[in-house]
């Protein structure tokens, strides 16, 4: 596969992703609550990589299973990795005016209307993936599977704890261990569970789920370190929000615990690490093995 | 059935909730986050009436369904009800401090944990609705119906989308039917799912499905306008939030528009709608026809 064909796979997933997207969370203007659906839109529809989504269509894919069937639970996905970043932005939280080049939800909509989006999202993504059509196209057993990857990946165990041990962390001395905890449940999880539902849709053996889920972890913390070197050695333009933000919030980041060059090499080796774990699937698995590449190469 | 059989049962289904929630939702003291389980406790064990866990628990039982069975998914409606209420106690929704006679969440426990609780909590349900061991004791097929039920009536079309209206209603003239369509999604569609849970777990036919949506929608629309009776004419102490708060923040109710006597005068017909929309059960509906009488006559 080379870099054209690899792109085109990418924008294929992404596209397909976009358009269900869409479909799924219309323009309402005939509705007096109007403005809730131009909130959800707003967030959902702001340009996002859909890193997760590829990585659950690509996995369903390897695995045998139908992507196009898969693409509602991709949604699914996007739906509650959207609904963390509006309510990561309000105030109480972060506080943060910029998300993906333009003012964020709460800026935008107010708080109010911030918050029910980021809930409305939420539960518009398990909505989405306890859809009787849907469920039909992969089978009751396997969708439900697949909601409660969704569930427990964002939840209490998973991105939710994360949130709050980041909140926990604030301001506070912190050791590189804790942080790669706090990111394995924060923005892992998530990763981790594109690569389990894509599996689960597929019906993929544990042999398979377990390379899969080495991949997503080592490419999850990679792509974590990532975002910690694209915030001091990035620029505003690309990243579409301040750069240096982490410093300013006196957060500890891999960079500031590591120095930009160890941390440059640990990302390295971690999307190594995430390559090799694909050796089960073979040459099939070289679109996986190609966004790896791609993910550590980013410049936003 | 007699009041004291009546009491009997209701404390039944109550503490089937009560015991399953905490189990679902344990203290994890060993845990850095921690206070996330103290705060989703703080809300979800604070005495609440269970009145949505007892309706779909007496409707899964009167349809021939096993009520033990579906006690995951009464307290999974239950985590749903909790989490909106917390987000709906935040200072940039009604700012409420106190909530059943103690401070609201994010008074205990500030903001951004009480945003995290509320998300917690919502993510928590669907995780319950559709657990692998849960459903094998109900099928797939009911356990991702009965999710799906959950989803719709907490979403877009359901319980965010009456926030929203309520948020777009503040300080405006509102005719009574605009609030009984607000009511209808904001707290009616929740009362709704409890029905329709109850009756898709059992496998409930279409008669009796369309009966328990007849009885929750009357239902519904009684208590809500109950609880506008209450917040003039009830106390702070039986209801443990402020009285007039309602008039305070200048929101139209039940009882600014109709009156207080002719407000109590439809809660009294919708009650007696709902008893007759249970004839299709017969003796057997006992139970709801009794708990119609029960919320009725409700002092908080």
């Amino acid at each position: 596969m080379n870099q054209t064909e690899f792109q085109a796979q990418m924008k294929e997933y992404a596209c397909l992703t976009e358009e269900k997207l869409k479909e799924l969370v219309p323009e309402q203007p005939q509705l007096t609550e109007a403005v809730l659906y131009q909130a959800m839109r707003y967030s959902l529809l702001a340009g996002g990589k859909r890193v997760r989504p590829v990585m659950l269509l690509a996995f369903c894919s390897l695995c045998g299973g139908n992507a196009q069937a898969a693409v509602p639970f991709a949604c699914a996905l996007e739906m509650v990795h959207t609904y963390s970043l509006i309510h990561d932005d309000l105030p109480c939280m972060d506080d943060d005016d910029l998300r993906r080049g333009r003012p964020s939800s709460h800026k935008a909509f107010g708080e109010a209307n911030a918050l029910l989006a980021g809930d409305a999202l939420l539960t518009k993504a398990f909505e989405v993936a306890t859809d009787e059509k849907q469920a039909a196209a992969v089978g009751s057993s396997r969708a439900l599977q697949a909601a409660s990857i969704l569930a427990q990946a964002a939840g209490d165990h998973g991105m939710v704890a994360g949130q709050v041990l980041d909140l926990l962390n604030e301001n506070k001395d912190i050791r590189v261990e804790e942080l790669a905890d706090i990111d394995a449940k924060k923005t892992g999880a998530m990763i981790r569970a594109a690569a389990h539902m894509g599996c689960a849709l597929a019906g993929a053996s544990q042999e398979q789920t377990d390379a899969a889920d080495r991949y997503a972890r080592a490419l999850g913390l990679a792509f974590q370190i990532q975002d910690d070197i694209l915030d001091v050695a990035g620029s505003t333009e690309a990243l579409g929000k301040p750069t240096g933000s982490d410093a300013q919030n006196e957060k500890g980041t891999y960079v500031t615990l590591l120095g930009l060059t160890k941390a440059r090499q640990v990302a390295a080796d971690l999307t190594r690490q995430a390559e090799q774990a694909l050796s089960v699937f073979g040459e099939q698995a070289e679109f996986l093995r190609m966004l790896a590449d791609s993910l550590a190469a980013r410049r936003h």
